[in-house]
């Protein structure tokens, strides 16, 4: 099977707004008033513990459906701990990003916790946003320069 | 400055879609069609890139305001590739998530092109999402049963 490309792509609509076009959707990332943002829309960290529970919660029941049972219900959580001194500029001491990221499943299913384990142990393995945040991914960033002179 | 906590949490409204509580947003995360979806909305690795491009903007204007120039517009267009089969249960040759990430960035801006690059340089070092996806984070998966017997 060959590789699939996906693609966002758009524009800032202020300091801390990011309007981005994903196919017909559209999503808004913001960043709440205590960060200097209007509010509108989950802010950046908050798209990537979404997109993780939700690549989750997609695997999961690829899996249950392989190890031959049903997912009734699945509630999922997933919180991180940044420090935001590096994106501040005020230290250099710590990453940038999240130190840590806990994903919790909450599976309802009538199981042994035995297949549950390897249901567990098989979604780890093979979630796409798990592999990116535990792993090291290639992450090249260009620039385009459209100077004020240019317009 | 002491660390910031982000959570997100939520239930499967079906077998690929996602409904997450970001604080008082509502985050849907599904899959197109051809994947099984309903396609209510972007997929979970969409979710990765706009997350990432929306945390390359608000450091684009922190640093930006730093380096004393105005950001007139930012177009950012976020890339990346990944092969299913992983994910799929079909091979295991190949890691799971995006082999590659590729962000690009057009500023209007009225600046050298060796500010420009400083920027890039400083904005690159200091945004948690690209610090998450390029480096190694730990994450922690566990899972917290509720059999059908327990219901």
């Amino acid at each position: 099977m060959s590789d699939l490309q996906f693609s966002v792509a758009g524009v800032r609509t202020s300091a801390t707004q990011f309007k981005a076009k994903a196919r017909q959707f559209t999503l808004v990332v913001d960043e709440p008033e205590d960060f200097g943002g209007t509010n509108e829309d989950a802010n950046p960290v908050e798209y990537i513990l979404a997109g993780f529970a939700g690549c989750t919660n997609v695997i999961g029941h690829i899996v249950a459906k392989e190890l031959g049972f049903t997912l009734n219900n699945l509630h999922i959580e997933v919180s991180g701990t940044l420090n935001p001194q590096r994106l501040l500029g005020t230290s250099f001491d710590q990453r940038a990003g999240f130190k840590a990221i806990n994903l919790n499943l909450t599976p309802e299913a009538d199981v042994s916790e035995e297949t549950l384990a390897k249901w567990l142990q098989i979604v780890e393995d093979r979630c796409p946003v798990k592999d990116n945040l535990q792993n090291s991914t290639p992450v090249n960033v260009t620039v385009a320069a459209k100077t004020a002179c240019a317009l």
